[in-house]
């Protein structure tokens, strides 16, 4: 139905992307100075150690966006090996190009400098195509996954360097600008390519089995587990530590509630798989913002209870409603694990910005509010210039998500718009969420054999 | 058969518990001064850094926990959801009551404070219940395993307190406060819930099928590799390193046994994946209570030959007797891979106490057993007095073990009661060892669709 | 068809094995001073906390060994309890080996220190028979692959001494010595064990299931994830910074590359998991030995696309070559992950070898090229003296690697005619790649039950 070159079209694409990343790390890339080799060694020991301390937390996120994405969407029957294969694929590409888009924003002599935190970096940037692709699971072709992580890593790249260094918002788990912003695009791409009317049943192959849900839950608790090193990896000072006991909390809190909802809730008062794989999680997003200010161990268990509810609620009664009416398929629930708790998120941030005191944060507040400290050394133009009050700096908090859900919806539509109209190929309904199209898979090769042995059994 | 108000009230209460933990937080919890803002925050930075450098440890142990644990459990062949899933909804619940309980023992003006140290220990604490929850599972309701739970980590908290600040005995890897106690505990509930004579044949869904065998092996290698930082996290100066290298080596020699010691007692000379997954663990129970002292590499490793052995042996033909004899039912083993080993962690604690000098030890001494030291500045009251000889450390590490079994023993004896003979429901024999009971299964709504194709592949 | 003493006697000897592993540590090994206590604690707590930093690194490589090669390994339908359980045992067993065998070469005072370094080292000798393992996997008895890890890693200290400490190249992430070495070693072996010409084709069990297939992608990923941690544990000072960032982008481009040449070769242009499997962690093996040097970071990503095309093009054309041709069978393809990428590693140490100044490497080109040094404090005899000059150190970057081809395929002729013509049992064809030879397979015992499952199931 394809001819071979339409098929490979995509990957010489790609391909040539890889290259084009080669040639640019290449102009304008260089080991930062703690890389180097130094004229004295002896003192530097130290501080090129100091300079790594961070490398067990990379590690921790690292395995979040490798094993924990990626065995997270295992979850369908037949779909485990684009699961785990597109999100290697995705993450290997995209981490290159947010060192080079980041790094663009940051350049200094023209060149850009690498070093642990940039991968750090990467890392986390790889989670917002990933959180989009749960949006589109089984949906689309790898090829058009891959060209829309490309177009979202470059806007989300704009959108967090807009909120952070612009707008100079809190944000140190990064559930506005990564959680928010993956969410809602991924949506917005999904509302463009929406089925007709005639087509908007749930796919045949749209669930798990028994061995896919168990695969999935490695994905759940590999996230859980890990998910205090990706709020607190950016956090200074004690901050470090509150955002992994807030971040601990939450998600302790949030889990346990996820259980409750989820049994009075479901069929039969029976547990529910598909809200133990996530919503267990949202109370690690809907704490991430405000992880490193000063909650207290109840304000961090309270925003996990509220997001366990949230959450359940919203696989069970949202989501079917939003594919009812808007046509709008969401197959891994996106907006239950990582959209509407990053709303709850960024609205705790404007209520305990609001309450924010120098008294209280002591040195420590020109590191979470820059722009509510007289001057702070920064050289990047703060909106509104610097010396906030609390209450502007709650403003500001609402009006990052805000901007964040306009470029994330508006570009997440022109995307849309790409990879429907333009020369990309769509998959048909009876292709959603099957391996085989685009994967060798040994079912079907031995499958003469496999019935030869069950006829054999039932013979015998 | 059930009403449906009698199937959600259980889950109702747990979500009161989880509301009385929010409340108790907010009364009782502050953050420690090392996780608050400071005036200065140049010089700070540093000891900041320093409290959490326990932090990639505790990442450690919570796969353990969750990962480990949960997934260890998943070894029979309709009980996947469960073991994952209960094991995620118990340690979340469990955390934080393990930061209350042992926090109200330790309290300065009325507060609690949390850091790191707490939520390390929080951790710890929910390896116990889950060590009893494998005595037990697949027999008992979520309902029961979460209450069962509540009362345990209790006494627990009460028992290490006496162990440890009252008879000031050595534990440093916990096989005494926590492997052996959560052992013996969970196996008292079981004799409590034990089945009537005609119905103590093995349940038919009490086995591994092909796949759940090798998902058991997923908890089982992350079990083994990241047992020296369980060991060694609560161990201080050299102790620290001495404590990864005594579990490493004792893990090894145990495994080698294991599988050595399988292969000779199993039926036609074939390893036993139950062996495989569980006994290669046993060395790292073994040297848990020991892992600091001074063993030498030789003792580590005669250790693990022993543990391994004995770990083998009782999987052959110790659990059998019990079953067949006391009604004992126990469905990972636990007595063979934490109680016995445990056991044999506190007789070589009482060995190795014997021993010990302040010419080998040093300032040590005083980390290690803190009785025998003249002046230790500590607060709480040990038993005895200072000043202890090596003979009457090694009589208080026997007495320890000796007080830890009794308790353990008695409190799970009233516990089984209670889940017993209150208004617990308890699970039918033909209700065991399957998740179809409290999960919503997809292979039952699937059924119809899956004989088709099974139909269609016959015909064919 | 065996006795039972047959069949017991190989586990015998394991077991004798490991009892002279007891004595041998017992009358040669000993603690190092760090981990020793001393006379005043304080200042002292520093310095053991340094000494085991690098703890974390130590257990991702854990990880790699125990959970990423066991679990690459499970991808064959009916060999997922060797895959894991023969690495554990493996493993269990050539750690203790490799602590003996390195620290007889590095003696003092005729007692071998033991410290967290000597367990790094151990961990990192382990992966060398388990790259044989996958070259052999499925066509051995479990006491040949033991007994041929005893052998090995006996040789492989001998030819890493030879390599590093009398040759004295470069090789931080010991692609040479370790992989190299691994891989053609195995090949050896395994050309020694072929089948006769009339059994040369693929083993009707050779081949994944849809399980099978996901479950090695937990290897993967894992290996993925923490080989940063393999190539940079050994690096010193600014070095390590740059073999994590290098090996990170090597590896990045190498997925990228992989994934877009195994859609343009296989058959449909359908993506192959064997490929994505493997082929994605090529661009960390041929990073390894020059991870540490100014490689740049275009550099590291140059390599990456080369060893992703050169591994995808192996399993797809060289492979089924040698298999024909030869008679070569090399199941997990260790030959496209392990050995050519090795050979670019190597060629790649050349080049950037006979660029090396000091004005570049400073200070740390003692470390990185020591014999390029005037004088380095070494006390091992260097070849040929000090003070190479930069093309000199590159012959002797080629001069290594082929030593290490000759002593590996030499090795591997020997052991494979050890384990052909002496008393070892070997598999018939027949018996190849399935567990159930070795171990208690749950699926034989429930057969009929599961037979009368299906039939009502059809029958309903």
């Amino acid at each position: 139905m394809h001819s071979p070159a339409a098929k490979v079209s995509g990957y010489v694409v790609l391909m040539t992307v890889q290259i084009i990343f080669l040639v640019l790390f290449w102009l304008f890339v260089r080991y930062e100075k703690t890389a180097l080799p130094r004229a004295i060694d002896a003192e530097d020991a130290g501080s090129a150690k100091e300079h790594v301390s961070k490398y067990p937390q990379f590690q921790d996120i690292q395995v979040m966006i490798f094993i924990g994405f990626g065995f997270l969407m295992t979850f369908l029957r037949k779909y485990g090996y684009s699961a785990t294969g597109f999100t290697l694929f995705m993450a290997a590409l995209v981490v290159q190009w947010s060192v080079l888009m980041k790094g663009f924003l940051h350049m200094e002599g023209g060149k850009i400098s690498l070093s642990l935190e940039n991968i750090i970096d990467a890392d986390i940037a790889a989670a917002v195509p990933l959180i989009s692709m749960g949006a589109l699971l089984g949906r689309t072709t790898p090829i058009q996954l891959l060209c829309m992580s490309i177009f979202e890593v470059a806007l989300f790249a704009a959108n967090e360097y807009l909120a952070l260094n612009v707008f100079s918002i809190c944000d140190c788990g990064g559930s506005i600008t990564v959680h928010a912003f993956g969410a809602y695009f991924g949506l917005a791409v999904a509302l463009m390519l929406r089925p007709s009317s005639d087509q908007n049943e749930t796919g045949k192959l749209e669930g798990a089995s028994y061995t896919s849900d168990i695969f999935a839950m490695i994905g759940t608790t590999f996230l859980w587990v890990y998910w205090p090193s990706f709020n607190s990896v950016l956090a200074e000072g004690a901050g470090g530590e509150r955002a992994i006991l807030n971040t601990f909390l939450s998600l302790a809190a949030a889990t346990v509630t996820s259980f409750v909802v989820s049994a009075l809730v479901s069929h039969e008062n029976k547990l529910d798989m598909v809200h133990v794989q996530n919503s267990t999680l949202a109370g690690g997003v809907a704490v991430g913002t405000v992880c490193n200010l000063l909650l207290g161990a109840h304000g961090a268990i309270l925003i996990g209870i509220i997001a366990g509810t949230v959450s359940v609620l919203g696989y069970r009664y949202l989501t079917p409603w939003l594919t009812a009416n808007l046509r709008l398929h969401d197959t891994c629930g996106v907006h239950n694990l990582h959209g509407m708790p990053a709303l709850i998120s960024a609205i705790a941030s404007a209520i305990y910005a609001s309450m924010a005191t120098v008294g209280e944060y002591q040195s420590e507040l020109q590191n979470i509010f820059p722009a509510m400290v007289g001057t702070n050394g920064t050289e990047t133009k703060i909106m509104g210039g610097l010396g906030r009050n609390a209450s502007s700096q709650a403003g500001y908090q609402l009006f990052g998500i805000a901007v964040t859900l306009v470029i994330a919806i508006g570009g997440g539509i022109l995307t849309g718009a790409v990879l429907k109209y333009t020369n990309f190929r769509n998959l048909k309904k009876d292709e959603h969420h099957q391996d085989e199209h685009y994967w060798e898979v040994p079912a079907v090769e031995n499958k003469e054999e496999y019935e030869l042995e069950k006829v054999d059994e039932l013979l015998s």
